[in-house]
């Protein structure tokens, strides 16, 4: 296993520096009012489609915009700005993850932050006000390794379709650990699928007890406004 | 960018290992007999779904059995096992896919390759017949790692389930570069989801146009007969 223990140490050093960029990007956004919501979850589980129907609650008075990373394409970026939201598209190559690095980066090119001043990863909040209040970052989907990076986000959301099984707490508990709130999606399938939402809610607060759980579809608009104010209360506090 | 690349560098050096461990391991299972099939896809996409309505229709003749892969829990090999299927579980802790070495361990377990001889990865032919001529490893759910690593499998099969949506190979063009073949899974829901099968076939095949594309639901038991003529036929090969 030399090979393995090798990676684990190189992601150990570079994951301690990604902390500090990390910390510093929260402060910054804080400091200037915006506040950061990085979305996570499997491919397919709905995180653009949420997006699309919590985005019309949100604003006014919330001033919204979108960060959509993927390997490849700009198919989430070109839905959402088809819808009138301001989005930008990060493309991560082969990386299965987003860091604070790549969200700084979206970030400026947002107009949130201000280009960046030659430190990597380090925010300057210099610069004219934000344009938005509210920044969503839809990390690549993936249950793994988004869940080890910290992006710099204020609120971590994990979405869960039900077309993917009630047991995903058992298998991915990292993930579940890391998420503030977990979105059960795609709820309009419940009649279909032999999913137990109580079993899910058991299983998260089995490994993060302060977990929220919220049950919606985007399809109906169910569960959406509960969301919304959800979302709504955490940036006042 | 140092921390990531310095990442790259000791991947890539990893990787070259692996690939001289995976050529060794696939060498050593064709002249034991054994092929090994690596079924890749998203959380919830339905692998162990698949595998349970496939096996009975490969066996008799073949002998299959199972690893199944995951961070945690040993829900699928429980739910194979209950089925009366031969499955090892193996635990991956934080990482997001199987290497050579992984499923050499998990090859060993079942009896189809003799316990390792000290060299890690490196498999040994010696030993007594191996109790099975078909082995599917049931990769960790994602659509990222498990594209970029050879686990030593003689074919690779990426599933997308319908309800994740006909945008895949778009946005994990590696994952649909890998797989000899993609199988649409869940097809029952194709009376809910706006998913269009031409399209995904097409883009598919502008991604890899010798690739194979099967249609199936496990639910209902359509399109897996052919399924399993197309594996019964590339093991004859």
């Amino acid at each position: 296993m030399s090979g393995t223990s090798r990676i684990i140490d190189v992601r150990a050093s570079i994951l301690e520096d990604n902390g500090k960029n990390s910390e510093a990007l929260r402060r910054s956004l804080s400091g200037r009012g915006v506040f950061l919501v990085n979305l996570m979850g499997s491919p397919g589980s709905g995180k653009t489609s949420l997006l699309a129907a919590l985005l019309p609650l949100l604003s006014p008075p919330l001033r919204p915009a979108v960060l959509e990373a993927d390997l490849d394409s700009r198919v989430d970026a070109d839905a959402l700005e088809a819808r009138g939201w301001k989005a930008v598209q990060l493309r991560t190559g082969g990386f299965c993850h987003l860091d604070a690095f790549m969200a700084r980066r979206g970030l400026a090119e947002l107009g949130v932050l201000p280009p960046e001043d030659g430190i990597p990863g380090v925010p300057n909040d210099a610069g004219p006000d934000s344009p938005f209040d509210i920044v969503f970052l839809e990390n690549v989907g993936n249950l793994i390794c988004t869940a080890q990076v910290d992006t710099g986000a204020h609120l971590n959301l994990a979405l869960l379709s039900v077309p993917e099984g009630d047991d995903k707490p058992l298998k991915y508990p990292v993930m579940f650990a890391k998420a503030d709130a977990v979105v059960v999606t795609k709820t309009d399938y419940l009649d279909r699928e032999d999913f137990d939402v109580e079993a899910v809610r058991r299983r998260v607060e089995g490994i993060r007890p302060d977990s929220r759980l919220f049950t919606v579809s985007a399809r109906t608009g169910m569960g959406m406004p509960e969301l919304a104010r959800f979302l709504q209360e955490k940036i006042r506090t």
